[in-house]
């Protein structure tokens, strides 16, 4: 179903197969993490990709520094409930035997392996079994940059070249091969740069682009950097899967992406959204608490539904009626909308709860009436 | 100076002096806030301005529903380090006191004071002290679309068209009073219809623009969604003066509003930047912890450096070249980098305090390479 606010036309790429999903061409826009468990500890690894799955993760990578991570492979994609992506580094032997394992991608940088002959062995492999390649460019891998002899600062005007010329370079060793299973990605540390490059990637390629802020920071800044570059990014249209780097528990990434293709109606949303209140001295209830209380109830909720908890009376009926539940409180009572209109109003201790009867009450109506509409559809048919 | 990265050309837009610094034009794009305490407690309302001030607020709005707020501001105005703007809601009155008090700025709505007079007279009282307005509609103040009758999604499609015509319907209060000192805004909850708005507003006015996003949810959520929209926007070239909107302490709205800026390059760095691994099953140190501490170790340097986290073999080596200061992290040892060069390799236990030697000595040696390019520069002339 087309969303009713479109903010951009999604740029035509290539579309990549990856296990019974994909990237680019018409899939949806998708959201991928990675693990942080030692890919050897098979149930440790499945643990956390569930947990990742549970929050909307849909791809899902892990790191195979060692032939003992490649031999766990087999095991963990047997219980993986998505596909796992195999990260590769150095070693082409590790990429092999990923491959061998049945992984449906492999992330592989060239610049990291020296034998050219051994990433056309690996792209062989991959041509073999159907399997997909993200071929990418990190700012850490443009060893060139040493040789510039300039301030970190100054660096920064000569990086997107090199980056974008490396890319080329590593291009370049696929088409040869005839090899166009291909995933890009060019990361940065900043938004600026994430953002040009990416640009100047979409211009040159129709291969799908990996969006990611690598190294972004602690959680906090780490995610306002990467949704201020995603974000821009994907409103120009540009992106085909997206991972949020975080120094932190992974499935924060993945909540990091869905509040930023949901905010941007790039996917529709699956559970509820909460819109609270920025208190201010106007503020006469303790809303913090509030919308701590109504977060954690709703929490479990799968079906989307617009909540807003309001504290006061300048713009809180207003966004209240705009919410599909809404709470506007006062002092000592509060007024609880549905589709716009007050239904009930209550003492403030009992807002909450009574906002919750209502939210389970819409979600109840709104599957009945589409329900109704499909099957007088179907009849219509 | 001009950034070595430029991620967009900036909207040409109108000049609007508040106080001694503005909105537009020749301004750079400002960060603002508001206070959450009572405005007529005056010793905690001075309080809180001067932690938004030291975390970076470069305006700050207060609320002023009574008459004892109004009261409150020659005094706030005499003791604040940054223009104070005056929130007004329903009385035209508190909007005439607060001028007679010295603010520069007033944030108005005519939406929410219902005889045009009193509006006028506002705008007279503001021509007559030169204080600028800030005008626009949220979401909550289109009472209009009670009237559409439709569920809450499907309202969407109206809501913008109904808001930019409540925007204009405004405006046009203003030109036929000759008063053209005024800063727009339109708020939304979310993140596409933001980004919509905002673009068709700055197609058919060259007011400057207030960005933000209103109530928008949790600090987690709040800022994501508010990083995507505003930098989307920003990267635009829309956008003069940025509030983020959060349910929390308004000093995380200045730092969530500087990230964005700065990692867009739009305004240059004052503090440290911090770059962390995103930890996978690569890393062999506790990073978190190594972050954690470094993060509270360089809180209080006013100084622009860039410093890199690393805890793996992969990225680390590469990142921490990239960085000013750089620390890349082994199970027993870590490699100190200056300016691309590894300077140092110390026992994992002694890692952040060596790095930190280095940072303040990259600080100073920085300082001097600038003092003495000044001096130059000021013999050659």
């Amino acid at each position: 179903m087309e969303p009713a606010i479109k903010v951009t036309v999604r740029r035509d790429t290539r579309s990549v197969p990856v296990g019974p999903t994909g990237i680019g061409g018409e899939f949806p826009i998708t959201v991928q993490s990675m693990t942080t468990e030692y890919t050897y500890e098979i149930d440790k690894t499945v643990k956390q990709i569930n947990d990742l799955a549970d929050a909307g993760c849909e791809l899902v990578r892990v790191t195979v520094p060692t032939p003992k991570d490649t031999a766990a492979l087999k095991e963990i994609l047997a219980q993986s409930p998505i596909p796992v992506i195999a990260d590769v580094h150095f070693q082409y032997k590790r990429a092999l035997a990923a491959i061998e394992a049945g992984v449906p991608k492999i992330r592989l940088n060239p610049g990291n392996i020296n034998d050219r002959k051994q990433v056309e062995e690996v792209i062989a492999a991959c041509k073999a079994n159907g399997v997909a390649i993200r071929v990418g460019v990190n700012e850490g891998s443009i060893v060139e940059r040493k040789d510039l002899n300039l301030r970190a600062h100054e660096k920064e005007e000569n990086l997107l070249k090199l980056m974008m010329e490396k890319l080329d370079e590593y291009i370049n060793i696929f088409h040869d091969n005839n090899f166009d299973n291909l995933v890009l990605a060019a990361k940065c540390t900043d938004a600026a740069r994430c953002i040009i490059l990416n640009r100047m990637i979409s211009q040159e390629y129709n291969y799908p682009l990996h969006l990611g802020v690598t190294h972004s920071g602690t959680v906090e800044t780490g995610a306002i950097r990467s949704a201020a570059a995603i974000g821009t990014l994907l409103a120009e249209g540009i992106g085909d899967t997206v991972r949020i780097s975080l120094a932190g528990d992974p499935v924060k990434e993945v909540e990091t992406a869905w509040e930023i293709l949901n905010s941007l109606y790039l996917r529709p949303r699956t559970k509820p959204e909460l819109i609270a209140c920025p208190t201010c001295g106007r503020v006469e209830v303790d809303l913090f608490e509030m919308v701590d209380e109504v977060k954690a109830a709703v929490a479990e909720i799968d079906y989307p539904v617009k909540i807003a908890v309001m504290g006061c009376i300048v713009n809180g009926p207003g966004e209240a009626e705009g919410s599909d539940v809404g709470i506007s409180a006062g002092k000592s009572k509060v007024m609880i909308y549905r589709d716009g209109q007050v239904v009930e109003t209550v003492p403030t201790e009992q807002g909450v709860e009574c906002m919750l009867k209502h939210v389970k009450e819409f979600i109840a109506d709104d599957k009945a009436r589409k329900a109704k509409e499909e099957s007088e559809l179907v009849e219509a048919n």
